[in-house]
């Protein structure tokens, strides 16, 4: 039985509800709050909290790790060129069934077991998401050359009739990062990258990164130089100067990409905190970093 | 900005908001909630959240109070019959007047003021409540006379066509307790019974009777003879023995027809305690009394 | 059983029933009109006759005397500042009581007697009229100085999704003019007033302005000058000259505020002749003062 | 512009209309209200004022007269058999080219250009009306004998899908009675039997046959005689005895048929009468012969 | 039971189903296919064919030696005006029976016996094809004069909400090529003609007008010269010359009002052919002469 | 471009397309027409054609040897009981990500290159598959043990609801046979059980379950001992008597299940031939073996 507190809480959270009802808020959910079943629970229920207060969630989940450990179940040794893992057909076929038929629908299994509607999906279903390979800059004498790693895609299109068609059932879409290739052929895509592209077309609300730091610093060994809003200029600025570093890179992007396609709000939270999503979306000042037009 | 233990709340609201999302909850809200001004931001807090949360609230409230003090302000003075106040038409059209023109005003404009899409309703809208009238039983010389105390009604029917209508645009009735007779005539109707016949009309998930005392006890001076649940036999026993008193059996009774037309749960509670409805609603056990069928 | 002649009539009806099908008519609902009886009864039957066509029918009423003699009725004395009454609070909420609590739901009974499905509404229901503070201008030494005369209110926005919600359904729209303030305070507004900005904001095919005389003349002791056009200049110009009189002028404005939001025609009529309102519809020259844009 | 008298006459109107608004109508029109000039536009404008009050009107036509013109026109020699004409293939070409290529274009586009949406149906347009060969009973030898005289048809199902639909689309469905054979033959069938399935399938609210009579008498000989209101016992009866004559027996069984089907009630009026169907309609007594069930 | 060659063909079909579904296709059915009952057969199936796939097929009709084989039975003489046959009022009117009444409803039985939902509609319906007279250019004395020759229509306008409504449920339109005037006379009109503006007006993906040739030739005594494609320019040109001669004229007219009006495609294609309608939509090349815009 | 004998078979197919226009064919979809690539293609042809063609296809498929594929790739050892392979965690694991990840996924993309709207679906969807474990009886001293192999369940419950919406959205559902039982657990469910209880649940209008011979026989090594039609009764009889060998027997228990669950007919037909899912639906005669009720 709620408390008189407990039910003051309920009822602070109410400007929040009433401002989010009916909005879509994109999730890419990666990193620590993916491995750490405590965080992973607390990640089930604030997605399983925004549907229930009337939001459209979309969950993008990422995949690095488990991929990694299946290929070296299977005894696959990778070549690398210029430091990059080439993706081979074996590995993108592996890394497939790691994201599609082992991620994706363990956290589909989760949400449904909570109580949420949920429905995994993939970038082949109803061409969800169409990509092109992606070549990768290689720096060799001095000079840069394009070099072919395999399937690894950038997103081309991506079909937002078949996820807003789910939200309007009352589903919750969980979308595994992979693509297809206008010849059928697989992609792997880096998820915030997908997540991306998606908040954009879906006119998102909000865009919530989770990643495995607070946010944004000048100088990641000074607190004190956090960034709690940055602007697509003072962006390019930090990434010339390298001080965005290289896993933050593709996060900073993604969110240059949801507002360009016309997201409302884009932010980087930290995952490892226990319900990151719902405090961001129950608060007036934001946490994390905040990406913004200008 | 929520804390954890604030979050952790709302995590734990999540089963409470699934079970009762798109259910029909009733309200008869009078008393001290209604008066005591701190209460009654409570109150419309609670109806609110309701709504905010995908229940479909409607409000039934009472107005005995303010009625009383209209008839003093124009000097208007009362015959008794058999202790009990005729209701001339006079009486009625001020009732009339401070029910539909002042208390039910004033609830929807709080309620529009905090966020709610609120509309008035009386029983005279769309012939929302057709009312006949209630012969006293007075005790003269051994027998029972029924005499004529004037314009109080009893339901005869409810018109829910206009409530599911409002509710299913987003709006919250709220309902002043007046009726219309076969000729045009204007009834006041005791509140109570009108939230009860709504409310199985509409096959409410909930009824809420919102009172001054914690619920029903077989011995209002042991608080140890508090009763939890109560069935329709005994409740009968109760009112037979006189444990149930005045103020309380229409209440009772308002249980006893909502469940008898279809209501799933009613509940006596205590409008004295803050967020008594959110209480009520986010809570296994239940508090106050709940009346059942058997 | 109807003879020849008068099925001629129906027949007759034909052309302006298949004109004014579909098509919203606000009726500002006034004057004598709402005070004998026997007019009020052939105002009924106009309104339910145009639903029944098939027509759109919006009422506002007014209230003026009623009120007057509410306040006379508890004894409230009223302060005057350069001949204006000063609507203080006690005012506006007795004022609120007799146009709510008893003319609208009078009005809203009678209605459904005689077979429409009316539903009362008022400035606060759904906040269908916000409203703000008119100051009266007073002259003072040469000077014109602004004097707040309490709670009498200008139209800052209508919200007819309500309104247009309810005719979908069939229900015919009744409505007190009373406004509501950012704060939720009451105010007393002109009921032409409100008429002009609902009808302008509908779009309405037609806005007729019940009053107690032809319409308008040039010079009222000279029966010649009666205007049946009037345009905006020269409603401006006959107002400046002083030929419009008092009572007139908010019903000349309301025209002019229901033209400019999108009304397609204002009639000025006489409510004193029974059914003006199937008058002015069933005739192609049109009855009382028509007002035009030019 | 229409006086007080006729204004009150459409006030008058209004309990009708109420009372018929959604409610199917079938129309049987033949006679002489379809030659004379002056009845036909009556009829028209009824039909009209029907459709646009908000009933569903569905006319159905015959054509008696006009076909034998067009057979005698070709120079077309009919062969009769036991007194009745045979209607071989070339007579039902002629006249299915009678009835859907002049007669019912003639009347769809009188409808249309007094403002009503018609459109011609006949019993080919999505197997409107299947029928069968009737056989003709001659009495020969003091025995009956089935004889086959061509393309009479009797109607084996109608498809209402169809007429719903045109009308739920808000246009005049105006039926010629042929029907089409399970081979595809054409058959002329009787339009007042086409007008009774057609109002029993539809569950109309009203047949209305027109026809040159005042209704049904004993003895037609004696005004005194004529009935009101006949039973199916009691039609059967007069039949029996002869006293409803040749051309008025398919009426009546075209009732029973409308009746047996599901229509609420059924009427033979006088279609010499300027405005028989109005007449019928608003008025309590009803005209001409009402036949009901029992 | 199906073969592996005849499986193999439907296999081959299904690109071209994909690419017509949803689609309208007006198909103008005159001549030789009209006449040749086998021909007819296979036209009858090719329309339902569409249907069946998916399209959305209208047909327009003509009727030409069918109207005059009537006029030659009732012994109609008519008179030429210039050496065209002057169409009175009783031309018309036969013209109406013979292409109404007879050709359009044996076009539509058959249709619904091959299992079809066809609906037979002439330009009367809703008023579809509103018309005007055409005058007739004579060349007398070196000049040109207009000469009235009667009831020959030119379309005003189309009203495609009908067809529309139609084509929506389900039904297959079966169109007679009349028209109806302003004061309610009817027009004959050349069928192409209203194909072409139908097809323009519905946005048609394509029109397919059936002719008793092979389609254009620049000179006809050439088959080498055939015209696959058709410009505007060149179109125009060839009129000039001389080189489309008479009867294709009117064809080539209302590919290019089609075209216009905002048809995709226009196929001048062999009737005499079986099937050529399925052979037109089941090819990349397309058979006959297209017209296209440039 | 078709010749004439092609166009004659699209128009003989026409009464198959009638016949299940709007209709559900859940297909079984495994053996060797999923390993040969020429067959595949073929299957996927006639899925498409369905679809096209206005059916609604739903798609089951096995995955048999390449989830044995994967467990040699993995090293992983399988121990067996009573002959029986436990699946274990590890083996349901990578069961579903062969099953889900790569052979859906495959699937899905290929419809989509066709021009097919594919989704890929498995048992947790919305929990589309909700299973229980299944004991497997084994012989041990002369009694039947029940002994738990592991993650193979039986479908407690399909939920079509979501299969519904995405037919009437016009995808094509691609199913894996996974399912998940209460506590979140895979299971690896026969793919024909799934495909026989989702066609019961949809109340399909076929069950075709592809499989690797001709159908069934009563002997089969003679040919003449086939069997077109099978009983319910002399179901159960062949596999008592062991006529009906161990793969054939989940597939007439499909059938059965199909059948009681509401499906209208089920087929078991051969894989190897080439179209065999058109050459069942465009044929009378039915090809395989058809199980029915009695």
């Amino acid at each position: 039985m709620f408390n008189t507190t407990e039910i003051q809480t309920l009822v602070e959270a109410l400007p929040y509800m009433r401002r989010f009802k009916g909005k879509t808020v994109v999730v890419k959910y990666g990193g620590n709050a993916m491995i750490n079943e405590e965080l992973k629970a607390k990640v089930i229920q604030d997605i399983i909290f925004l549907q229930c207060a009337g939001m459209r969630p979309v969950v993008v989940h990422g995949g690095g790790p488990e991929i990694t450990a299946m290929l070296k179940r299977v005894g696959k040794q990778s070549a690398f060129v210029g430091g990059l893992r080439v993706t081979d057909e074996e590995t993108v076929e592996l890394a497939e069934m790691v994201l599609v038929g082992k991620l994706n629908t363990e956290l589909v299994s989760i949400l449904n077991r909570q109580g949420g509607k949920a429905i995994g999906l993939n970038g082949k279903d109803a061409n969800l998401v169409v990509a092109k390979k992606r070549m990768s800059e290689v720096y060799e004498n001095g000079e840069i050359k394009l070099v072919d790693i395999g399937f690894v895609g950038d997103v081309v299109s991506v079909n937002i009739e078949l996820i807003n068609s789910l939200l309007d059932l009352g589903y919750i879409p969980v979308i595994a990062p992979t693509g297809v290739g206008v010849d059928g052929e697989t992609y792997n895509i880096n998820a915030d990258s997908v997540a991306g592209e998606i908040a954009g077309a879906l006119k998102a609300e909000k865009l919530l990164l989770l990643t495995d730091v607070r946010g944004i610093y000048v100088d990641y060994r000074d607190e004190s130089t956090f960034v709690s809003t940055l602007t697509f200029e003072r962006a390019q600025e930090l990434m010339i100067k390298g001080c965005i570093d290289g896993g933050m890179i593709p996060k900073v992007k993604a969110c240059v990409t949801a507002l360009s396609g016309g997201a409302a709000k884009t932010h980087i939270v930290d995952g490892r905190q226990p319900h990151t999503i719902l405090m961001e979306i129950f608060t007036d000042a934001g946490i994390g970093t905040e990406v913004v037009k200008e």
